[in-house]
């Protein structure tokens, strides 16, 4: 009947924002929570809301740097009677070291008072024969006034302002507040989070069978874990059915529950039961409901106006209508929830981490709005363009149903709308969705994992650029004392096979090899390519490979910057000959 | 009496291992923990024990990608009856769209039999004047089967393996376990670590008025917070005084308390009364004792057996004797800890993520042992060396009792042992410490931050090289469209000022000024640069600094990467004439 009345009214073009827009707004909206004070640890991870001041200097006083003899410098090295010993915890209150003499001291322990340095007891020579009483060691060197003493406050000077509001505290940080005797922390808390799927068809994943037209509920698990992992006290609001009043009914026991950002998933595209919007519009402010980007386009920011009676603190809530499509409401709690926390919680500076990334393979790109596509973005020695870099790979298939293209991803290429092919090897911006740190530790690793888990997906958006039916050589040249001693493998070849493996089954026959052995294996299908390095510093070889069927015009090879300190330099190798095509990467 | 006498085994240089070798060492006692079955919400963050194959397709029938009209696509545009509504919920059964028929669906919904392709609702009219029981609407444009169907199977085809063992779980893999219903996991657990510092020095970070030659236990708080960072269970074991029994019943409290990992600080240096050593060689197996860096040297790695009373699971504990000094504390925490408990937690791959960093200061290595130099590692448009990449700022001086070059600090740069200097601008490597997407925001804030906190403490190690007394330009080129258009504020020249007052205090005068606006204010102490950029796109100007007296030959120029979109291109601007230093950088 009045079914599909409501849609018109969403078809205008106009109420479209871009993605900067979405964030922006969301952001002027956003309020910094007022701040609690939390006991030490659980301030980690938290933004101050307080300037915290050193109340003692450190050392508090001053301190030995060795375990060794506190001497006075112009005695010079020979004999000496020691006379004491301040150990670190000892008040060494009363010891006086007089021209002659020394103490014994531990590393952190005060300095008597009369010494003027100390000397480190590897520079002196036990005395055997002294009695008990009166003790002698030989001092071997000669020191200067000041040596291996911390004065006081050489650390931390009394009174210094170590931490300041608005900074985030990390363990360091913990360290310090420690060292100062702060145990209560005033900090910014994170915000409480609700989350609540909405859709008829979806089920509770403990459903074990499926009836025709039901799906598990895998937004809600997902966001709720993406907002723990966020610091976020979590609240699980379950599944609403597609009705007005039980939504409602939710909403309101949510928003008595004390959440601070409501987030819905589903609901909010143009069918004529997404009554997500409507009911935000009715109990606030909706802000947008559609953002310029893919996935994520019906993507609605609200604000609900709390009654008075709900509750005493808050008078707003913040709600995201996330969209149904797991990729999208995955890809849109990256760009605009997260940053939406930071915000709540007192971050400074809410961006996300861009960098920028060479892409491994081309990409083509979006005609009609501004794509994020999910990658898995690595370090490499060489990014193709010969110097250090992050190089993406595409996780395959962006179709945002298909949540394996999340799988793995640590990064959204930020793609613009031209429609038009991206060739490998050009930098890109890249969002960082997933700590880099504990992810993609292992190139060769991860180009393994994916080449297995997403064979065959990358055909559809990933096409080849004009770089096909070209000759291309790879060099390889190793860099390891570790390899050139015989002490341990070499990597590279390891790499270089997991590197060639990728899209093999489209990947030409091996023409011609030389060097210091290179040889290839197996059948068309699946070849293997079996590189032999020599164990020797600086060897290198090169391979040729038709690529005339390939889909990578340029292969990345994969370097282990681990292997390599920071004083050997690594070029690539200079060919024998011209190569036809591109010289690819160094290992 | 004997009291030094136990020195002089530790003397021989012979028992100092590399930094490779430790860790090695360490992995290879390190065994992997046992899998546990935990509820879904739980496995976030930990490694899959077990592969997991879709038990059924997804989607599980043909469905909707959009809100609209299921159509048979043969019959092109035009007018017709709505049969029926397939939404998403509904299991569709027994609707059969016939030629000259269609039937409505919401996007997720089932596609009834008979139709082969869906039209948007954007593209196709409803025709008002049809009755309740004959609902009519007018498809406007020609589709083709299979348009905007997803078929069964689709995303996840049944009985793929969607994950696999040793992968890691993250928000997205938690979305993709529910959709396939796990809701109980095979994980493998993180440890459960104990955390025991050691020393009679050493009092509650509770004690409001120090004692003379007492300090605040810094390390147990800062490694608790650590090790909770890495999604550890921990036990707080308080501080022992330097005795040898009561060390002895602490730690053997902890191992009947069930920790994987014993983790002590303090007490494994030379002193005679540096009894943990001594303790875990009786208990168990000391691996090594020493290690070739800096910081860091003492650290201790042993394993200790269990009485089988003690445990009925576990017959072995890893432990680390970690040096008192908080700086090598945290330090070797980073380097050896952290892989052993990603070992133990399952992890394939436990390296440490490195990338290469352009030094903003040139930094004098130490000529004893391999230093890890505390730095912040941010990204740059311009890395110096024309490129974008990492630029690394030392925390300033090294000393390893001060905690504060550990502040802010997020990578650790691998220096080797040359003890010559390295030029500002040379690359090295860096390992990351703390996740990159949540700190290192801001260049700007992060340097002035720096600024502030650090003044003056950058003096001692970090020295000029050669490039003194050599005039050095500094290009700056704005790349924005939001400064070009008026819209927004020029940040490069408050990025500019924060960079140039790193250091200043002897710095040198400018000696001439060009271009778009440069002037310099302010008196000899603390000067004032103040830059005035043009809001135009591509403007470009540059001034020439006398470096004279300057700490720095090179100043890293700090960008914005945020205001850059990916098709724009950073190059650094040409000069008026060949500068007769070095070109900076551009923001």
């Amino acid at each position: 009947m009045a079914d599909t009345s409501k849609l018109t009214d969403c078809k205008t073009k106009s109420t479209m924002v871009s993605v900067d827009e979405a964030l922006q707004i969301a952001l002027s909206v956003a309020q910094r929570l007022p701040p609690v004070t939390v006991p030490l640890l659980d301030s980690l991870g938290k933004v101050l809301a307080e300037d915290i001041r050193a109340p003692d200097p450190l050392p508090p006083y001053p301190a030995s740097v060795k375990d060794g003899y506190a001497v006075i410098a112009a005695d010079g090295p020979g004999e000496y009677s020691v006379i004491a010993e301040a150990r670190a915890g000892n008040d060494g209150v009363g010891v006086i070291v007089t021209p002659g003499t020394v103490a014994y001291v531990t590393t952190g322990g005060p300095i008597p008072d009369g010494a003027d340095a100390v000397v480190q007891v590897e520079d002196t020579e036990q005395i055997e024969n002294g009695s008990v009483e009166s003790k002698r060691v030989k001092i071997l060197v000669q020191t200067s006034k000041g040596v291996d003493i911390r004065p006081v406050g050489c650390d931390i000077e009394q009174d210094a302002l170590v931490l300041k509001s608005g900074e985030r505290v990390g363990a360091s940080e913990i360290g310090l507040l420690a060292t100062m005797g702060v145990m209560m922390v005033k900090v910014y808390p994170t915000p409480t989070i609700g989350v609540l799927s909405t859709g008829d068809e979806l089920v509770e994943p403990t459903t074990k069978f499926l009836s025709r037209g039901k799906i598990r509920d895998s937004n809600r698990a997902m966001i709720l874990a993406a907002a723990v992992q966020q610091q976020c006290k979590v609240l699980d609001l379950g599944i609403a059915r597609d009705d007005e009043e039980e939504l409602e009914r939710i909403l309101d026991s949510a928003l008595s529950a004390g959440i601070d950002i409501l987030l819905t998933s589903g609901g909010v595209s143009m069918g004529d039961k997404d009554f997500v919007k409507p009911l935000l519009a009715k109990r606030g402010t909706v802000y947008f409901s559609k953002v310029f980007m893919k996935p994520g386009k019906p993507l609605t920011f609200a604000e609900i106006n709390l009654e008075p009676a709900e509750s005493i603190m808050r008078k707003k809530i913040l709600a995201f209508g996330l969209p149904g499509n797991p990729v999208s409401c995955q890809v849109c709690f990256d760009l605009f929830v997260v940053p939406t926390i930071r915000h709540l919680a007192g971050w400074g500076k809410t961006h996300l981490f861009r960098v920028h990334a060479h892409l491994q393979q081309p990409i083509k790109t979006n005609s009609d709005r501004p794509e994020f596509h999910r990658a898995i973005i690595r370090w490499e020695v060489n990014n193709g363009s010969g110097n250090p870099g992050f190089v993406a790979e595409s996780t395959g298939h962006q179709r945002s149903s298909r949540l394996l293209s999340m799988k793995a991803a640590n990064a959204l290429l930020e793609l613009p709308v031209t429609g038009s092919i991206i060739s490998a090897g050009t930098a890109v911006s890249a969002i960082i969705v997933s700590e880099l740190s504990s992810t993609a530790i292992c190139s060769s690793s991860l180009l393994s994992d994916s080449t297995s888990a997403f064979k065959g997906s990358s055909s559809q958006e990933i096409i080849a650029d004009e770089s096909q039916n070209v000759e291309v050589r790879v060099a390889v040249l190793t860099v390891s004392d570790t390899v050139a001693s015989g002490a341990g493998p070499d990597r590279s070849v390891v790499i270089l096979l997991a590197v060639l493996s990728v899209g093999t089954s489209n990947m030409g026959t091996l023409e011609e090899s030389w060097g210091w052995g290179c040889e290839r294996k197996g059948g068309q299908k699946e070849p293997e390519l079996m590189v032999q390095s020599q164990p020797h510093m600086g060897v290198n070889g090169s391979l040729t490979l038709n690529m005339e069927k390939t889909k990578f015009g340029h292969i990345q090879v994969a370097g282990s910057p681990s292997n390599t300190g920071p004083s050997e330099s690594l070029q690539p190798s200079p060919l024998e000959s011209q190569p036809p095509g591109k010289l690819l990467g160094v290992i």
